[in-house]
């Protein structure tokens, strides 16, 4: 590169002249790129340059977008976050009553997982548990940012709980915020056991079902 | 090092004398050095170098014990299943009966993340699940070598949770692979939120005996 610089100093060139707009097709380009290869590999082990590389932009652009790694990965967050609460708003919306609101949350697993399943060929965990996991021993910030949507997911989760309690749908003795923690971790827990023994996604979503069958009355 | 060979070729030296016997103590040193820096961070984000500092062995002492950093981690996960299982055998043999059998890996599950807290402040994780986990999309050896640790002890479960369906304790429909297996998730996934959002060990144990609860017979 340097000697390319002393070979037209008298010339008033532009260097690798970008070739690509700094818009926001591009910004979601690399955002996309990220998620792909942190879900195939892991966050620690994907690098800036490759990141650019796989989203066919130049490391300037990266850093017109981004101010580190971390930022994209709290960019990566939100791409997931907005995908997930979408769906959920969706199946939600289409459930009748309190008990099955709290259903949809397996059911957007499900669609999630089996997704994933289609791109990566295996089970590569949840994107907002991979990323959470990876940095919870971390000063990195993204970290923090993907627990935090976890525990909204969570609470969301608890909001049905309670409604479902108020008109005497929750098994006696259940707290509707530990089942809604017990959903999650059982989410989490099964997707991590799905990932590392390169298994199905089916168990994933009977599991949490069944979660919820525990914390409902029988009639 | 190649320039201090050429000025003492005629001398028969060694070369930066070993300042540590190479017997099984030093071994253990360095096993028990990256165990602990993996907990308290992770695979990937520990090398070499800073597991022999921490350890206080040369690189060459680390050589002649492990061919590769993933060989290291074969040992620390055997380390983390020899101690895992001899506080299981412990529990077992004083449990009555075989659902308090499965009860012995909540048991367990307690003393070990109460241990850790006290060394590291704060819940870090499963030592064989964070392991599995971050290699599970990798081509690394070491983590297959977790996840069969998780999944002999997934079987140990469900031995006793075929024992217990032979004399009738278990709740009509459960299947004992499948309880074992939501026994080991919600451990994994109770202890992953734990881990995220850095809180408290009990919840943990709790949410395994409830599960426990859910697949035997109420009397």
């Amino acid at each position: 590169m340097a000697q390319e610089m002393s070979d037209v100093t008298n010339t008033p060139v532009v260097l690798h002249p970008p070739t690509e707009p700094r818009t926001d097709a591009t910004k979601d380009r690399i955002v996309r790129a990220a998620a792909k290869l942190f879900l195939a590999r892991s966050y620690h082990s994907v690098g800036v340059n490759e990141i650019c590389e796989a989203a066919k932009v130049k490391k300037g652009s990266f850093y017109h977008f981004f101010e580190s790694k971390s930022d994209l990965a709290i960019a990566v967050i939100d791409h997931h976050a907005r995908a997930m609460w979408r769906m959920l708003d969706e199946h939600e919306r289409a459930a009748r009553g309190p008990v099955n609101k709290m259903r949809a949350t397996a059911q957007v697993t499900r669609t999630v997982h089996e997704g994933l399943v289609k791109v990566f060929g295996r089970v590569v965990g949840c994107p907002l548990g991979n990323l959470a996991l990876e940095l919870a021993t971390t000063a990195d910030e993204a970290g923090k940012h993907a627990a935090n949507v976890l525990a909204e997911w969570e609470a969301r989760i608890a909001g049905h709980g309670r409604d479902a309690e108020e008109v005497g749908l929750l098994a006696p003795g259940t707290d509707p915020d530990e089942l809604a923690h017990v959903i999650i971790a059982t989410m989490q827990g099964m997707i991590l056991l799905a990932k590392v023994s390169n298994s199905a996604v089916t168990p994933i979503y009977e599991a949490m079902d069944r979660a919820i069958d525990h914390g409902v009355r029988r009639i």
